[in-house]
């Protein structure tokens, strides 16, 4: 636990931004004397924005926040706040995007636009093309999700019937420098896939949008098509960007965490994606490996991955994907000592639950038999939750106000 | 591809069994001066007892082998050669098999009973219970079977309606001794699993055996519930057990393989069970690391998992689950440099196809892609053999001879 709740506090928004604004480049900025405009998008926008405007003190004059509903927590000096819809974006939306949009008039090259960008920034901030609506943009999501595209597909598709995504924000600054603090929440740290990339060269073209279109036999009118077949900024010279917390950020702390308790460290992957409860018995293979050759390492050790499994719900229970990675690895680490896996989302808030995952270990399904509980037909089930619940195994952090995916801990004691 | 060809050697029949009549256990029992009678019994059971025969160099005077039709390849000294039906024991396993107790007959505590054991050993070797016919046992299996029971499972339930399985093969040895070497086809090498044990104690009881009755339903006549209550021997004082080609063995001769040709390695894992696909989509999130942040292992490396996964089939097409393993494995590596995912099944025969498994890279989805070929959708029609044939990434080995389960293998070069 100790080890998952430090990796999570070095990727908190306040953490991450101080981090950022610490880096030699946005020094250089601060020493040009120019205007510092603070524009912050997406769910944590309130979050990075406030740590911002403190540690600059005073540097901050101007700026807009576009959070979601309830998310934002107070005046913070002269910056607006505006609150719009997510995962929907609505007319809020558009009136924050407008006024962030005004703030960028009149500025010089030796101003910059502070921009804060974390998950949730692609709803938040959105001016679509001309003779695109938000319906339209709605309506196209809405397809692509029901064909079960990717977020890297939607955002492809969004960015272009927008005109401030796909590196477009950027291009509507003029002279002044746009300097980009992301949190990512995107796996891989694609940056122009981050809220759809507003400040950042977009790395899909026509083509591609064009053949995901065809990929999932979208329908749109032929306005869209044709906003479609416009081409996004390929190169932009005046940003600068810094990822700041990201899962390789939370799988990094996790593992110096760990390392500092006295274990051995192995990081496997960041950019986990497939099937949560596979995931768990892989996991769990690993564990039984330790276990009876002390491969791939010698206990104690820690193995860490990170990223965003998936679930693909059949059942009618309640849980989440890191419930699911927990009680699947339950099952196959049935019966070893000392072993411990522990998969918690870094938001605090997996699936539709107030739990940010499960810990478990070798005696987890013996406890859950006792009670009388199928540990197989629950997770058949996708009952995680209650699985978990009533043996004691789930982890519950509050909404932590960040959100960097998730962290898979295996944790192997010494038993010699 | 060397390095797969050079650790399927290392668990061949013949090295295998040579390397356990090397051990002292065994030059021990030759040192009594005793008769040994060989019973070899599986599909590898004609070149276990080759190797035997022939490396022991005429101390082996009697016994039988019971192998699959067609696996037979000619006469042995005075050992009489039994061909059956598998996977369904006919009138043939129950001939062989009483052969095979005859030679048990008188023999004294100098003397040693060489029990040469290979996958598909359950059905190859079988006296029912008195008042238990085989076709009972195969309407037991073929409800088991039906309802998605494990191969422990079944194995759990078959060996107490057996008269020489679950240890009692040994007990009908009497006074001699059995020295038994196993070729492992079961994952983590759960001896009393091996061909469902015959000369191994029983781990599971009459308890484990109603439950798994109960959780699939099955229904049985009562004479067969009594027999299913008889308990199998806890303890056995005249066995001695060789593991000795087993999934580790693969993996280790892989490791030492790579190792020898400057990889450093790292094994994950040698029981790995998770479904193929989502194993693919891990491993190559493993590979996406090294490539980006040299976690868990600089290049050169090599990371090698061995086990069994499976393939629950949805679609209509061609393949086996270490073809499906790789063809995921190549969209998840897509576009890296030097990374390359080999999986094969150690018995050359993956799936019902004439391929091995796959090797892909970071170009053959490219490559796919350039013939017309929709990777993801000839994933999901499960037809991975015709995806990975049409790109010439198909490991064809041919039989080999040897069935100790799948290594896979993920190479990462070096490119700095």
């Amino acid at each position: 636990m100790k080890v998952a709740l430090e990796a999570i506090d070095a990727v908190l928004p306040e953490n991450a931004v101080k981090k950022a604004l610490e880096s030699d480049p946005f020094k250089e900025r601060v020493s040009l004397g120019g205007k510092i405009v603070l524009v912050a998008i997406g769910k944590a926008a309130w979050r990075m924005a406030k740590a911002a405007f403190d540690s600059l003190n005073g540097l901050i004059t101007d700026g807009v926040v576009i959070t979601k509903y309830g998310h934002s927590m107070g005046e913070i000096g002269g910056v607006e706040i505006c609150e719009a819809g997510h995962p929907v974006p609505d007319e809020n939306t558009l009136k924050g995007t407008e006024k962030a949009l005004k703030k960028l008039r009149g500025l010089s090259e030796r101003d910059t636009v502070l921009f804060l960008v974390s998950g949730g920034g692609s709803a938040l901030f959105e001016k679509p093309k001309e003779g695109v609506t938000l319906e339209d943009i709605a309506d196209v999501t809405g397809q692509l999700l029901a064909s079960g595209a990717g977020i890297v597909e939607i955002n492809m598709i969004r960015k272009r019937l927008s005109a401030v995504k796909g590196g477009r924000f950027a291009c509507l600054a003029g002279k002044a420098h746009v300097f980009a603090v992301v949190l990512s929440d995107v796996l891989g740290d694609r940056l122009d896939s981050i809220a759809s990339g507003p400040a950042y060269p977009d790395a899909t073209t026509v083509k591609d949008a064009l053949r995901v279109i065809r990929k999932y036999g979208l329908s749109l009118r032929p306005q869209l098509l044709d906003t479609l077949r416009e081409e996004t900024p390929k190169e932009l010279s005046n940003v600068t960007t810094v990822v700041t917390g990201s899962v390789k950020t939370l799988c990094t702390a996790a593992s110096e965490a760990a390392s500092k308790l006295g274990y051995k460290t192995l990081l496997l992957s960041t950019t986990l994606d497939c099937e949560a409860r596979e995931a768990g018995a892989f996991i769990a293979s690993i564990a039984r490996e330790v276990n009876s050759t002390k491969n791939p390492l010698k206990p104690p050790c820690a193995i860490i991955t990170g990223g965003e499994t998936v679930v693909h719900v059949k059942g009618k229970g309640k849980g989440g994907r890191n419930q699911e990675l927990a009680l699947s690895s339950a099952l196959g680490i049935r019966g070893l000592d000392r072993t411990v896996v522990i998969s918690v989302g870094s938001d605090g808030t997996d699936g539709p639950t107030d739990a940010a995952g499960g810990l478990v270990d070798g005696s987890t399904i013996a406890v859950l038999e006792e009670l009388g509980l199928d540990a197989e037909a629950l997770l058949e089930d996708n009952d995680t939750y209650n699985a978990l619940d009533a043996c004691g195994c789930l982890v519950r952090t509050g909404p932590t106000g960040t959100n960097v995916n998730d962290l898979t801990i295996l944790l192997c004691g010494d038993w010699s």
